[in-house]
């Protein structure tokens, strides 16, 4: 399909991100959710809440089971949600007695909210390593130019000289930052969520505690109250998107300024045009720019999101799953431009 | 790919919207970037500004003309824009002599943009048709039901009896209001984008104007000065489809309240739920909601992108490509369930 | 008060704009509520629906009233609407057995709604002319320059050279364009909004459609079935808000662009600066981008708040108050930024 | 003035705070400005950039120094910036040979962020101690109520019952994490803004570490690298007040869903309706709504501000200028509301 320019047969050559991308593709979700009802059933196995059995098989089950596209497809249209569908087709292909302890004690919310938080740990952790590409690739630049001087700029009018070192700083620093703020989210860790059908873990007595505590052990994530209708964890990452994606944007506004007025840089490489064969445009500088507004945009929806009626709101649930992909997309495709513009940059400032 | 819920394996069975997908698929997109092709080799040849042959054999190859989508993406990737590398091949498919004549004095923007509304007129057309079925069902709702009693509910208080004609009206009006105002721009005509490498057709000299007219003609759009720079006409479409969502809005969240509180509707179907049997989740009413807060924040990047810098901006156009095809899409998936939710509408209001 | 800039006692000299700001004045809004209450008790009269001495006592003392305003602050915070309190001190004001005439079968949003129409006439009287006079600027300068080169640019990178009559056609298209929209407004006329306590105009009985009708023309609005609920044409006049905005932005980032480039453009005046004496900053046309992008920012809050809960929302309602009067002051803000900026052009394009 | 609602005669009753407003009165950015002004001279004179006399004359005189306002607004609508004016005024006060040392090495921008940081340590202290009290009332209602029934709704449908406990949990443990993030802010420290002219401070030579470190301890503010085009932890700040506002906004829509669907809480007070007696509008819930979303609105622009162009980008350090104050308001308005309206819930849940 090409709705988004992220999916886009062609465009997504510019737009895209396969690495990030891959955490949000239909097979991962499905993975992860299915990582969760075996998981979910070996901590209930062992907290006694089902039989060993019962436990062993859903696992076994959970580990290799490949559901059926198009009934999930009808399942999300009719009930709002692909859980209650795919715990159906878990339950057949488990079969026998032990299917009724399929997704025991467990809601729609547990299985998706903790499915993104797993894949999330995933795009921290890459979006991390690649923060160090680039701060090593700026780094190089410094090194390699630092001391050249470069004309500062106020108010789009010619200031002072400055050093390269200078410019380079204002796109590092904030950078650097973000990959600290990224490291502090990881090393906490993100949060499992587990609440049973109104958040209360009715359906498991006293066995609750215990069985979140393993179920969080069994899928490395925290052990924490339920968060479902308690937004602030998850909009937060989203904030952390922006922020990558709206200090990228003023490199690459800075890099296609540079380029539009002359003299102070050299880059390799710039896209063709289609009527005149003489242009180098700065593609990549200014496609920062976009996703740098795409994000800023987003993340509106993302705060508007928090607005959760009662214990779990349909409305503003549904509204995140349209949002948060396409965030860390464009974060994760600003990474990468970022780091391929940075490489294209032969040189930097006056001789 | 499965980024955006609008394309998703599973999700789009609730958010998508197949009918207006379509012509946002990138074979949509194909199709009428070499529609214009076609159409601006007939139009030279017309003018004399290429030989008839040239201009017959270019009709006839873009007429069936399948690209390289590979290196399209390939193309996009490097150039920022598909079309540098869509001539490309339509050039060598084209081939000998004739193909120097493929695309002359047109620039990648006349073909992107004049594709859109191409598409657009389509679009507009669609949802016309769907306004009009939903006014049809509000109509036989209000012949059912209308004079029952509802309670009036101000500032989410009950406040004194209406009837159901009075709650139905206030959800018809502005969908009527909104079908008059896509009949106008449907009547005033969608307008070709034409205007060469920086907006002068200067590569035409003084057949620019038969030329475009020529062109206008062909594609059956309105002949009117380049807007390369002048988004005004597409974000005015744009805040349309959020008009309609936002109107949808009102009435899922008004079908949501409805069945929350209770006794003065009955739907039919509804979704289930994971860990409550008993539950019938208003899903679609939801969703409007959801839809109707998406395309409200996506609309505010539609209107960042009227600061185009000087003749083209890349940073302010690519930024459209992220939000637009998902606007309209979530427009439509909005007139999709609100059709749906209005047709399982079984009673409304009090005995 | 200081919070915001556009009343702020120094930031609002470069972003206020006094003209527009007297239809959003407190005072204003005073005068518009009495005139609905004073033009009511005409019309009822009229109508035979209250005697005609109280009608007559009504519009004398609505006439000249002067409301305590600490008192109306505090009906504000303690009912969520000034309506009530206003009503009550003017029904002290009129006394006897008048008083109990005055606002009958009115509702707080009749007042509000209608009052911000009869100001929004204004403003939009105010910005077509406005829209005149900096389209008779551009026209001057055209004359004045227009023949003459200058480079045009795409995706921030020199192409090929245009006129600055071409550059200047950018500028004014699109808002000869918003001008027409303002028009098409005014002549269809803004709607005046009367439906009582839940849109039914319950307390009127058989004599509603003539005191509506009587009142449209006293207040010269459209005589339309009441809007609580449906706030699409109120959205649509900051659709053009936003619009008007946006074309002004990239008037705006092209003067800065031009500045900063040099070669192409003489200004005059230009902002000073606390650390560089030999600076002229292009301030009035950065701030044309800053409007135009805090109006895209804006609207998606006027489109959200088009998700109405039954007949009345109070929370979307309430955020329509905090965002409408600073969409029209920043639009008004940029058509006289745009006027004043357009006069400083002492030249365009190269000899 | 009257066009923000946050400082408008009467609306501010309801959705102004004046607590949080004092800290964006022009007196107290003025008393910031100078007191940064002030500690520049007493840092400078330390180091000996300045004689002592001088910088004991200007921290005399910039402590009393009461600026012309008017002019201050001429200057801010020729400067874009207040400093340059500001400077004039206090150099003319101070007067001599000793006025040349005035604002040394400085530039506005140095001025307006750190006055800016200065009173956000103030604002954030503030809501830290809101959060307390509000944290405070949520314990005393569970105490009161937490252990009585409460139907839980999921998707807006009767789901199975919950606690009071579970419910208020909802709403106060994210407050608990907001305050946490306040803290953690505060315990770090707010950063100082101090560059000179094009960020370099090539004005004091190798005194500029000195200096700024002196500056740093004389305003309790961090001593960091400039940080002019570099507005993450300004946005950050701003992510931090909408998460505040968003979590609030849950609290007012459950409490209005509640009062709507009646039986589970008593609330004390409400708002008159100027149509209806029997009402009361659950006012303070409904705005807790329309605030969270205003925000959500807002912050979108802090994000987009963050494209800062080159050393200093006016038109998005403007944007800023317009949103940060009214979203800082907006959050303390949400608190103030919060901790009102959680102490007019007389009861919770069902016998």
């Amino acid at each position: 399909m090409s709705i988004s320019a992220f999916d886009h047969p062609y465009l997504s050559g510019l737009l895209g991100d396969e690495e990030t991308g891959t955490f949000f593709e239909a097979s991962a979700d499905i993975a992860a959710m299915l990582s969760f009802e075996r998981a979910l059933a070996l901590s209930e196995g062992q907290a006694g809440v089902i039989p060993a059995d019962a436990a062993a098989r859903i696992a076994e089950v959970a580990g290799t089971f490949k559901p059926d596209i198009a009934a999930l497809r009808a399942g999300v249209s009719r009930d709002g949600v692909v859980v209650a569908d795919l715990v159906k087709q878990l339950r057949a292909a488990v079969s026998g007695e032990d299917a009724a302890f399929v997704h025991k004690g467990a809601t729609s919310q547990d299985v998706i909210d903790t499915s993104l938080m797993l894949r999330l740990s995933g795009v921290l952790t890459l979006f991390s390593a690649r923060l160090d590409t680039l701060l090593a690739r700026f780094a190089a630049l410094d090194e390699a130019h630092g001391s050249r001087p470069l004309m500062g700029h106020t108010r789009m009018q010619a200031a002072i000289p400055i050093t390269v070192s200078d410019r380079i700083r204002s796109w590092a620093a904030p950078l650097a930052r973000h990959r600290a703020r990224l490291d502090a989210l990881l090393e906490a860790g993100l949060p499992l969520q587990f609440g049973g059908a109104a958040g209360t873990l009715d359906a498991l007595g006293n066995t609750a505690g215990e069985v979140r505590s393993n179920l969080a052990r069994e899928l490395k994530l925290n052990d924490v109250a339920q968060w479902q209708s308690q937004r602030d964890r998850l909009v937060e990452i989203c904030d952390l998107f922006a922020l990558i994606s709206g200090s990228l944007g003023k490199f690459g506004q800075d890099i296609a300024l540079l380029a539009e007025m002359g003299g102070e840089i050299k880059l390799a490489g710039g896209g063709g045009s289609s009527a005149m064969a003489h242009k180098q445009n700065p593609v990549a500088a200014e496609v920062l720019v976009s996703l740098a507004r795409f994000n800023a945009v987003q993340l509106s929806g993302m705060h508007q999101s928090m607005v959760h009626e009662q214990e779990r709101s349909g409305a503003a649930w549904t509204l995140e799953w349209m949002l948060l992909p396409q965030m860390a997309v464009a974060s994760g495709a600003s990474l990468r431009l970022g780091i391929d513009l940075a490489g294209k940059i032969l040189s930097l400032g006056r001789d």
